[in-house]
């Protein structure tokens, strides 16, 4: 990475790149599958849920209450089609249980809400270090409104952050709106994230930084290939301990 | 309503003071209670869905996914209850029903998120008329993010908007952040809205003033007493078409 002009604002992503989120969604669609799995077996059960999730993420958005309501259409649809293949008394039988299944997924959703809240190493004195050399800092999250609020509040990190934006979308134009927002430039603008797709690539696209920290888990919609691994403007690093070596080796590039 | 300082900033509430919303919910509430009305008064059902709602606003906070998920619950609740109580083949039957019940609230969920935008009368050029004169506006609107951001922009009023708040809640913490993050004092804002638990008491509550505009549907769960009827820094009024008037009465008031 090579910064050529000052950077006034530092913006993080929140899921999986300051705290534990993604486990938790995979842990609640392990126990899903399980639930189904007298119908088919869980990997067939998974890609029904992420065909699902796909076909419906322009109409619910991002967040757990989406995640929810496609688990539940996701299990009428395979019990639906057992019924129909069996159409005897057994048939009955399993219908009965999709009451029981369904109020089985709201009870995940509830306890996938009420996850506690996990920092993940160093996040903590990364951004109060950064708060210290008086970089402004921006959480730039997508997701449930409710929801990050709720995460962001018992995280403690909200006195961290100069300003806080939840995203419906992390498009090319949704960070021209925050960069408009903020008042900058988008050379004055690094963001820092653990998804390719929402974190790397559109910032990259509207000219500004961006540092790709991997999680070890991302949910399958998000992944897409980096074909941005050897431009001037994005640097990859294993973990949120490297940033402030980043900042350090750039001092005068940041205000 | 006396004015004694400069108001810098109004604010608009969105649903059922801008547009269209709360009938629609309505609309759809009696389509699930009608779906359950062999298990149930219709009256019943309602009552139950309120609870149900109340009981999750914590946990899904507001907008139509949370309207979704608790229909869904209160669904589960009054077929199970059916079902314990009869426990023959008849109960059998009955919850043969309840996918489909499901399947057709989840229909009815998307058909609201996809419900056409409509204005209220008098909405735009009042808009309109306020930004000629130079008077910042805001939008501050409970809600889900996704559909708030999707209503925002089908009903072309997002270039009147200096500012779009999307909130989680609106008490009186979330008007104080909401001024500090606008960088204005109480008594420089007023907040226009139909919800007098949201939108009037909050904001009297903290120093500013507030307009209310009742519409003729409510949300149960927004029904309080207003204790303010007499409030200095409070107007009610019969529609907003009444706003241009207020604001040339008290024209030395508005910045």
């Amino acid at each position: 990475m090579k910064i050529n002009s000052k950077i006034k604002i530092i913006a993080f992503d929140a899921d999986d790149t300051l705290w534990v989120n993604e486990p938790y969604y995979r842990e609640t669609e392990k126990a899903f599958t399980y639930l189904l799995s007298d119908y088919l077996p869980e990997e067939k059960v998974s890609k029904m849920l992420l065909e699902t999730e796909t076909k419906n993420i322009k109409l619910y958005g991002y967040g757990v209450k989406g995640f929810v309501l496609s688990m539940i259409e996701t299990a009428l649809k395979i019990t639906g089609e057992a019924a129909d293949i069996s159409q005897s008394r057994e048939a009955a039988n399993l219908e009965i249980l999709i009451a029981k299944i369904i109020s089985q997924i709201i009870n995940l959703g509830k306890e996938l809400i009420n996850k506690p809240l996990v920092l993940l190493t160093g996040v903590k004195n990364t951004l109060e270090a950064i708060n210290v050399q008086g970089i402004k800092l921006v959480l730039a999250t997508k997701g449930d409104l409710l929801d990050q609020e709720r995460k962001l509040k018992n995280s403690s990190l909200s006195k961290c952050f100069h300003h806080i934006e939840i995203m419906s979308n992390k498009n090319q134009e949704d960070y021209q709106k925050l960069l408009e927002r903020l008042g900058i430039s988008p050379d004055e603008f690094l963001m820092i994230g653990n998804s390719v797709k929402s974190d790397i690539l559109p910032v990259l696209s509207i000219g500004s930084y961006a540092i790709h920290i991997p999680y070890h888990t991302n949910w399958a919609h998000e992944n897409v290939t980096n074909n941005a691994q050897n431009h001037k403007r994005f640097l990859k690093i294993e973990s949120i301990l490297e940033i402030l070596p980043v900042i350090e080796r750039n001092k005068d590039r940041f205000v």
